[in-house]
C-alpha cells in the first residue's frame, strides 16, 4: 500500500554505539525509533529543566565544579531558548530528546558535556521528564475543571427556577430546572478537580537519581533535586521507579477520562436539546457547521466532537494497560507508554479547552422548555401532597397513579419551590458547592 | 444449546405494578431482572443500614412518630439478623433487594411499612447501598495494601544485602539485592494504599435523599443521614447523584486494578524465578499443584492466577465504560453497572487476600541467586570508579565497555554497599518508607 | 466486609494428588478453583460428548477393546441423562467437570474408568469442550441474526414509502422512510450472520489429541475424532492448540459484540423515538415498566437494557485480552478465559433472544412521523432539480441554500419515490438483500 | 503547559460556508479539524481513485459528457501524480482531502469541477476511501501472514527433531523440539491469513453512492462503481452504509490484533530464550541495542517492541468502540474513527513487516537447549510405556510419579520420534499445513 512516511534522513548518533555494532538496518531503526523523537518534543522543556537540576545535584556532591555547573546551566538555558524560538529543532538527527541534550552540551562545552550523564540513565531521565509533563497537564486540567465549575455555578444560580422537563429513561418525569441541570455539572466538575488534584499529588514523586533501576555508586543529592523540581516527595526505590512507568501515566489519564466522561454526558444532553424535536437550544453560529450535500443543515459539530472526546483517552488507557503485563525492571516495551500518554493528554486537553466557551455561551429557549412540561409530570407532587396529609407513601402513589390526567396544569415554578429536599431546586445549596470550589481555587493559587 | 439456568420460579411482586399491566412475559422478565437479585445479596446489609437511617430522617422531619421509628428500626434489625443467620433468603421471589425490604416491613408492620419509601426512590436507594459497599471494599483493599507493604518492608530489611541479579530487558544488568526487590513492592503497595484512601474519600458522598434525580417535596434531613452513615460529605445535586452512578464504581475499580497490576508484576517475577532456568524460588508445597498427565510436574498455579488477577477487574472497568455513554438522568442501562462492580470487587479482593500469605511465605535460594551474578555485571561499577577518578562519564563508559571480561569476579556485597545513591542498597531509606506506612496505618485506625 | 460466599463444603478429589501433598489450605483452594465448577456446567454436555469420541479413538488404536468401549459409552450416556434430568449435580465435590467424568467412570466401571484419560490431558479436554460450546453458541447467534434480518426485511417491505425524518447529527436532514430504516438493520444483521458463520468456521478445528501441548506417544486416531465431532478440520500442532486458547474465544465474542453493537444502535433509535419529544413509537405494555416513585411513568426498560447489552461482552473481551500476554504453552492464567467466555456468551445470547420479539412487535406512529417532516428538508431535492436542469452541483447547492424556506410543503411520498439511487427508497433493492439472506439460511439448513 | 503545535496558518476553504457564517473561531476550527488533514494523506490516493470512478458513474447516467469525463480523469491523474511526486501537499490549506480534490478540479477545470460532487456526499466519499484503504491494508497483512507461515514451516521442517524443553506453567514438562515450536506459529499465521482474508471479504462492500445516508434523487450507476473499484458486492442500504462506519474499521483492526497477539506470544518466548538463564538464542547484532549507562549490555529491543506491538491496535479498538454508542445516521463523533484506523493500521503493519526478517534470521543454540532437558522430563514417556504394557493410565501415572528420578537419562530424539500422535514431533503433518498455506497463496495470487 502507498504510505507517505518520512524516514529519518540522516542516521541519528547512538549513545551506546560501540565499534563492533556495524550496519544497522534502516527499517529496523525506524521501527525502534517509532515516533519517539516527535513525542519528545512535548517532553523536551521538561527534560532540559531536569537536566539543569541534575547538574546542580552533581555539583552538590563534587562531581562538577561551581564553574562547570555554571557553564552547563548557561548552555541548557541557551538550548531552552533556542527550542522555544524555533532555532533548535528536535528531529530525526537525534536518537531521542535525551541524546539531543547530551549532544548539545558536548558540542558547546566539549569534554564537560560528557559529564552530564554521570549518575543518571535515560531511564530515570524519561521518567522525570514524563512526570513533569503529566504534572503540568494535570495542573491545566485542574484549572479547566474549576473554571467549568465556576461557569456552571453562575448559570445554575441564574436559572434555578427556570422550568425544564426532568427526564428519566429519556421520558418526561417531573418538573426540573435549567439551574438544577447546571448545578449538577458544577458538582461533577468540582469532584473532577478534586480527583485531578489527588492524582497530581499521587504522581508527584521524584524518580531522578534512580538510574536504570538499581541506583548508582554515587551519593546523589536526591533531596536537592526533589526540592528544586518542587516534587512532593522522593520516589525512593529505584526498581519501583521503573515499575511505576506506565501506571502513573495510566492514573493521570484516568483522571482526565473522568472529566471527559462528564463532558460527554453534558454533550449528550446538548445534542438532544439541539434536535428539532426538543429544540431547547440556541447554539451560536460559530458552534455549527454546514453539510456538503444538504444546503438546509446547521449541525452542532463541536458538541458531537466533545461527546467523542473520551475516546482517544480511553484508547490510550487500553494501550497502556496492554503494555504493562511485564516482569520488573525496564523493558523496551515501556517505550510505548510515551505515545499514548502524549496523545491522550493532548487530545483531552484540547477538548476541555474548547468546552469552556461552549458552556459559557450556549443559550436555552425558556419558552420551549416550559411548553414541554405536561400535566402528568405533577403526579409525584400530588402523591406528596397526600403524604403530607398523612397517607402512607405507597398508598398515595397508587392514588396519584389512578388520577393522572385529572391533576390539571399547575404552576411549574411553584412546584420547583416546593421541592425542598436539600439539593433540589427549592433548596439547591449552591453556597455549599461554591465553598468547595473556592477552597480548591485557593489551594491551587497558594504556593 | 443446552444451558442450565434457573428462571425465577415464582413471579416477583412488582412495586410499580398497576391494575392495567396485565401479563408479563417470562423471558422478558428474566432478561430485565438479570442476576440482580443475586448481586443484591452483596448490597443487602448496606441497604438495610441505609433504610434504618432513612427512617430516622423521616422521623426527624415528622413523617414518622418516635414509636413508628422504633418499630421500623426493630423490624429492620430483625431482618438484618435473619439475613445474617440464613433465615431470610434474598431470591427470585423479590424484584430486588429494595422491594424485599419494603415487603418485609409491610408484612411485619402493616400500613406503617408502606411509609418507608416516602421521600426516596430505588434510584437513591441503590446509590447509597452501592456506595457503602464500595467504601467497605476500599477499606479492605487499603488494609490489605498496608499489610502487604509491611511484609515487604520486613523482608526488604532482612535481605537488603542478599545479592540477586538486577535485570533490564530480562538481561542481567548489575548486581541487585533481594531486599531491594522487596522494598520496591513495599513502596508500590504504600502508593496503592494512598490511592485507595484518596479514592475512598472521593466517593464518600451521601446520595440518599436525591430520590429519582430531582429531589422531593419534603425538607428531608440529609445532614442527619450524612452523619449517621458516616459520609464525608453530602452529594448535593440530585441530577449529579444519578450521573455519578457508574463513574464512582469505575474509580473504585481503578484503584483496585492498580493494586492488582502491582501484584501482576510481582507474580511475573516469581513465575520466572520459579522456572528451572532461574530456580531462585522455593515454593511451599501448598502453593503448587500437579498435572493430570505429567507425573513429574509441580506447578506454581497460585502465582499464575495472581498474575491473571487484574483481568476480571479490567474487564469490569470496560463493561462500566461501555455503559456510561448516556444523557443525564437515570436510564435502565445503569442497572448493568451493578454486575461489574460486584464481580470486579469480589474477584479482586479474593486475589489480594491470597497474596498476603504467599508473599510472606515464599522463600528464595540465596546460593542460586549469587551464582547467577556474572563478572560483566560489574562493568558499571568499573565505569563509576573511573568517574570517581575524574574521567567524564561518557569516556568512562566506553573504557569500561572495552575491557568487559577483564574485570574479574568481585564481591557482590561490597558492590551493593557502594551503591549509595538514595534508595539504592547502600542507602535504601527503608525508614522513610516505614514512616509513610505508619502514617497510613495510624490514620486508618483513628476514628 | 460482609460477603456471603459458599466455600466448597467437602474437599474435591484431586487427580494429581500424590502422597506427599499434605494439607491444602482452604482459602487457597477456593481461590484456585474460582467458580470453575459452576462454569463447567455449561461445558459439561460437550465434555461428555468429546469423552465418548475420545474413547472411540482409543478403541480404534487398540487401547480399549470393543467391549470396553461399549461399557464406557453406556456409562457416559447414563451420565448425560442423569445430568439432563438433574439426577447428577456438578458441584464442589469435584475439582472440575473433567475430573467428574473420570470419577463417574471409575465409580461405575472400576479399573476400566482409569483408562479414559489415556492419551489426553485436561488441557485438550477443556479446549475441545470450549470449542464445541462456542460452536453451538455461534450457531444460535447465526440463527438469531437471520431471524432478525427476516423480520426487518418484512417490515422494510411493508413501510418503504412510509415517511419518517432522516437525521444526521440528530438534525432533521431529508425525508426518509420507516422501511429504509428497517432495511438498514436487515442488511446489518445479514452481515452479522456472515461474520458469525465465518467465525464459526475459523474456530472449527479439533484440538482433541494434543494433550498438554506436546502430543503423546500414541498414534491417536485424530482423524476419527475430527469426523465424529463434525469439526471442519484438525488443529494440527499441539503447541498451537494451547496457544489458541483465549484467542478463539475472543474471536467468537467479537462476532457476538458486532451483532450487539447493531442492536445497540437500533435501541438508541427506539429510545429516542420513544421520548415524548419524538413520540414515534407505540411500545406494547409488556415492554414497559413503572417507577417506584413517579406514578405517571411508563419506561421502555427493555430497550435500554438492549442498548447496554454489548457491555458485558466488551468487558469479557477486555478480560480475555488482559490474560493473553503470555509465553507459549499452558499457564494457569488461561483458566481465567473460561469465565469471560461463558458470561459473555450467556449475556449476549439472552439479549439477542429478547430482541426478536421486540423488533417484530414494536409499532410506529405514522402520523407523528409525517408531521415531523418540515419544508426545509426538501432543500436537497430542490438542488437536485436544478442539477437535472444542468446546473453544476456546487452552484445548485448554493442556490438551494439561499431559497430555503420558500420551497413550500411538498409530498413526502413523491420525494421518496424520486430517490432512485440504488438502495434508496425509490429503488431499495430488497430482493438483493433477500437473496443474500436466503443463501445464508439455506447453507445453515443443509447438512 | 508548553505545547508545540502547528495551527493551520491559513484558514481552509469551507465547502459548506454560506454568506452568513461570519468569523470562525480559530481554536474551535482547530479542534474540529483535529489532525484530519494529516490522516487524509493516507486516504488521498484512494479518494482520488474513487473520485475517478464516481465521475465515470456520472457519465454513465448522462450527468457528464464523454468529454467532461475525459477532462476530469486527466485532471485527477495529474493530481495523483503530483501527490506521489510531492508536488502537491495535502495540508492545512484544505478542510480535508475531499475538499482538496474538488478544489483542484475547480481550479483546473472551472465550472466543470463543480460537478464532481453531484450525487455524492463527503459521507460516502470518506466511507469508500476508508474501505479501499482497509482493503489494501488487509491485503498486506494477508501477504505478511503467509510469508511468516512459510518461513516458520521451513524452519519447522529443518528442526523437527532438534530437542528443546517443552514448558507448561514455565516449568519444564516434556521433551519438545524447535521444529514443533516453529510449526505451532506456522499454523497460527495460517489461521491469521484465513481470518484476514475473511475479514477483507466481509468489509468488501461498496458504499459509494449512498450520499449522506439517504441516497439521492439520481439513478446512480452503483453497479458500475462496484465493478470498477473491484468490490465484492454493493453495500445496498444508505443508512446501513453510515452505520457501518467504525464497525468495519473495528473488524479490520481485530484481524490485525489477532496476528499481533500471535507475534506477542512468539516475542515472549524469544525474550525468555534470550535471557542468560535460558540462553537458547543467538540474536544477530542488528537486533540488539546498547544501554546508555551499562556498558556490558546487549538488549533484544526489537523483540520487546514486537511484544508491545498489539498495544496501539488494541488501544485503537477501544477508541473505536468508545465512539460507536450512537443513534443511526452520521454524527460528527464518527470523524474520530479515522485516527484510530490509520494509527492502528500503520503501527501494526510496521511491526509485522519487521518481524519477517527477525523470524527468518534468529538462531538457536542447539547444545544449550539439549542441556536443558532433565531426566524427570521423561516421566510421561515412562507412564506411556506402562500403558503400552496394558496398565490403566491413572495407575501408570502414579507409578511413574513415584519412580521419578530413577528413570535415568534417555535419548531425547528417540523420545521425540515415539511421540506419534498426529501433530506431535513423530508425526508433525507439516504437509497438511503446507497444503492449507499453498491454497491461501494461490487464492491471493489469482485475479
Amino acid at each position: 500500500m502507498t504510505e507517505q512516511q518520512d524516514p529519518p534522513e540522516t542516521a541519528p548518533r547512538l549513545l551506546w554505539r560501540k565499534q563492533s555494532t556495524g550496519e544497522v538496518d534502516a527499517a529496523l531503526m525506524a521501527f525502534m525509533a517509532g515516533d519517539d523523537i516527535v513525542l519528545d518534543r512535548k517532553l523536551f522543556v521538561h527534560d532540559i529543566a531536569a537536566s539543569r537540576v541534575h547538574a546542580a545535584g552533581l555539583a552538590s556532591i563534587g562531581i562538577l565544579s561551581k564553574e562547570e555547573l555554571g557553564a552547563i546551566e548557561q548552555s541548557l538555558d541557551a538550548l531552552d531558548r533556542a527550542y522555544a524560538e524555533g532555532d533548535f529543532t528536535l528531529d530525526a538527527r537525534y536518537e531521542d530528546g535525551h541524546s539531543a541534550i547530551e549532544d548539545w552540551l558536548t558540542e558547546h562545552l566539549g569534554e564537560l558535556g560528557q559529564k552530564i550523564h554521570t549518575g543518571r540513565s535515560r531511564n530515570d531521565q524519561v521518567l522525570v521528564a514524563s512526570r513533569l509533563y503529566l504534572r503540568a497537564a494535570l495542573d491545566e486540567v485542574h484549572s479547566l475543571c474549576t473554571e467549568l465549575a465556576r461557569i456552571c455555578l453562575r448559570r445554575a444560580d441564574a436559572d434555578m427556577l427556570t422550568p425544564m422537563p426532568g427526564y428519566t429513561h429519556l421520558q418526561r418525569a417531573v418538573v426540573s430546572s435549567l439551574g438544577l441541570w447546571f448545578a449538577g455539572f458544577a458538582e461533577a466538575f468540582i469532584d473532577d478537580a478534586v480527583l485531578t488534584r489527588d492524582t497530581r499529588r499521587w504522581i508527584d514523586a521524584n524518580p531522578l537519581g534512580t538510574a536504570a533501576g538499581y541506583g548508582v555508586s554515587l551519593p546523589l543529592d536526591r533531596a536537592l533535586s526533589t526540592r528544586l523540581l518542587e516534587f512532593d516527595r522522593l520516589q525512593i526505590n529505584p526498581i519501583y521507579a521503573q515499575n511505576s512507568r506506565g501506571r502513573f501515566e495510566l492514573q493521570a489519564l484516568t483522571a482526565l477520562s473522568q472529566v471527559l466522561m462528564d463532558l460527554r454526558r453534558l454533550s449528550w444532553d446538548l445534542s438532544l436539546f439541539a434536535a428539532a424535536e426538543f429544540d431547547f437550544l440556541q447554539l451560536p453560529d460559530r458552534y455549527t457547521t454546514g453539510s456538503s450535500i444538504m444546503p438546509n443543515k446547521r449541525n452542532p459539530d463541536p458538541i458531537e466532537l466533545l461527546r467523542a472526546a473520551p475516546a482517544p483517552v480511553l484508547g490510550a488507557m487500553t494501550e497502556l494497560q496492554s503494555v504493562l503485563s511485564l516482569p520488573s525492571g525496564y523493558q523496551r516495551d515501556l517505550q510505548n507508554t510515551k505515545g499514548p500518554m502524549v496523545r491522550g493528554v493532548s487530545a483531552g486537553l484540547q477538548a476541555l479547552r474548547i468546552s469552556v466557551g461552549l458552556i459559557a455561551d450556549v443559550e436555552f429557549d425558556r419558552e420551549r422548555m416550559a411548553a414541554a412540561i405536561s400535566p402528568d409530570m405533577y403526579a409525584t407532587d400530588h402523591a406528596y401532597e397526600l403524604v403530607a396529609e398523612g397517607m402512607p407513601f405507597r398508598q398515595a402513589y397508587r392514588e396519584a397513579a389512578a388520577m393522572t390526567g385529572d391533576a390539571g396544569p399547575r404552576d411549574p415554578v411553584a412546584s420547583l419551590k416546593r421541592r425542598t429536599s436539600p439539593g433540589a431546586p427549592g433548596q439547591p445549596l449552591l453556597d455549599q458547592l461554591q465553598t468547595r470550589l473556592s477552597a480548591l481555587e485557593d489551594a491551587a493559587n497558594s504556593p
